[in-house]
């Protein structure tokens, strides 16, 4: 559904894969991907993360920038920030990841609590303007999720076309594709 | 690669699923996606085809029309009009679709030669005011695509969000989200 | 569900991928994969010839020959042999196929008939003496069915073990596998 | 590769999933299954746990246990017992998982060693007389690993046909199938 509220800035306990820190402050005229997991997420591993990435790779850097966010809620004795320092390195991701405050009075950290998430995995689109205008808990498609963060980027910028890699001009059939052969067009 | 040309009118044999014939004139105001293919190139089947069925279950119809171009270049005596109803038939391809007109003189179909097409699967992205914007061969990701479509959309519309559609708010870990149980939030 | 009963004779109106047509008792010593399916069946394409190519790539040939059978009970006019050779071609089965003879009397071609079968894809196995041993209708997983076929190679020959293909021996996580790193070892 | 050599004791620290420690004294008579896995390996939970699942689920408990060994050979720190036990409850596992005792000399658990275990995911087929058969490092596939189990179990029992679950008897195609529909037996 869409939103439009100002974004809260994050409450952050450290970062990963980043010099220094992020903040929504410094982000400001880029959309702003969010993506709240947990490490030990079935649904995050398998599906939110790898489709963060894709984010990431697709989109142009000064335009839209992936940020993790690891809320954890439950678990909190294992899922600590060294433990998260091992997933980060075992499964390459590739993006800066925030770990997200604890709070002493609830299982709940506290960036998770000001945006009002109601599990992991989460996307939050920020437009760059520093509004939340997505908020999606669970898995969207990759077709939903690049509408709605073209849309945000649009926005402020002008176009930006698609990443066009796997091109295949040999004629004849491959897995992939059928080129039309010269030779065919007699 | 971003384009802009005029699109050339369709020159079609006959139509599938859909009451009356459609041309590039009864669609300006939307966002026509062209998909061509071949009913027995692999990678149109695999992946093409059902690319294409999400972009139709994705985009309002009011902003995107997706229409299949069968271009047949090779194997005519085969991929016959009649051959293509069974095939639209037994996938259930929701959208409508155009045999591309053969051409006496050459094997390549005539909507084929004008649009330039290297083979099949090619996405054609055509804007409301009726111009060609992208014109890809071969597989691009969902991200990629969802973006360029996105972008033209938002050169005449206002904003649309994401289908969210899998949403799942039980407490604990499902396959694909963990939800917060309000019993942790003590 | 298990069988046993004499496999009739294949009727075949001509061979696809075989410079000599195959019989049962051509083959018997071996046991028999036969892939009923037709070229316009979406479960077929997707999930059926392509776990008959795993079979195919799995099993050595002297032990367990794959057979597609292309038996057509419905579109007859455009499933036609042609067809079926673009079909082959385009999509580069590697295996021998056999256009199941039609009944001039019948929709259901005459191996279809004899074997009882109730739609496409069927996997018929076939036991060494010539038996039909399952006969599943429908998708199987490759556990079930790699097992099935290795109970009936196991009947009449000894063992064959597993190949063992994506072997890596790198230390260090790929996307794959963690390999001990021998200074690890301390 | 097959071998054949006496399979060592398990030296466990903890058992998950099991009310009593396992031992391959009491699975004598049983085909045993060792998948050997890391937590925060990603080759692991993509594709080794899964496919361990699928192996649980396909052959009988009475020819087939399988049995999970975590052996941490790296971030001992973050993979322990109580994180495991975490990741357990998350993935829902449904097999015995032991914990491989750590050795204080080596990085590389005793089990690990003894059994002379590449890295993970390693999967170790063991005869119903207790040797070792299989040991493949990395991913194999369905058809690989289906046909090695079942070469064992046929070693001391009888047939075992496969589980035939997606049947579907409705004429006219679905996704997965095309059933005859009785009116166009004619």
């Amino acid at each position: 559904m869409e939103l439009k509220r100002k974004a809260p800035d994050w409450q952050v306990q450290k970062w990963f894969n980043t010099a220094v820190p992020l903040s929504l402050e410094k982000l400001r005229g880029r959309v702003v991907v969010l993506h709240a997991f947990q490490m030990l997420c079935p649904g995050c591993v398998q599906h939110g993360l790898p489709q963060a990435v894709r984010i990431h790779q697709h989109f142009a850097a000064e335009q839209v920038q992936v940020v993790g966010l690891h809320s954890v809620f439950e678990h909190h004795e294992v899922m600590t920030p060294a433990a998260l320092s091992a997933f980060i390195h075992e499964y390459r991701w590739p993006f800066p990841i925030a770990v997200d405050q604890p709070d002493m009075a609830s299982n709940i950290p506290l960036t998770m609590q000001t945006y009002g998430l109601k599990g992991t995995p989460s996307l939050v689109l920020i437009d760059s303007q520093g509004n939340i205008r997505y908020n999606i808990f669970g898995q969207a498609s990759d077709m939903a999720v690049a509408a709605a963060i073209m849309s945000l980027v649009n926005e402020t910028s002008s176009l930006h076309g698609p990443s066009n890699k796997s091109e295949d001009d040999q004629p004849g059939c491959s897995d992939s594709t059928c080129a039309i052969d010269p030779k065919t067009e007699r």
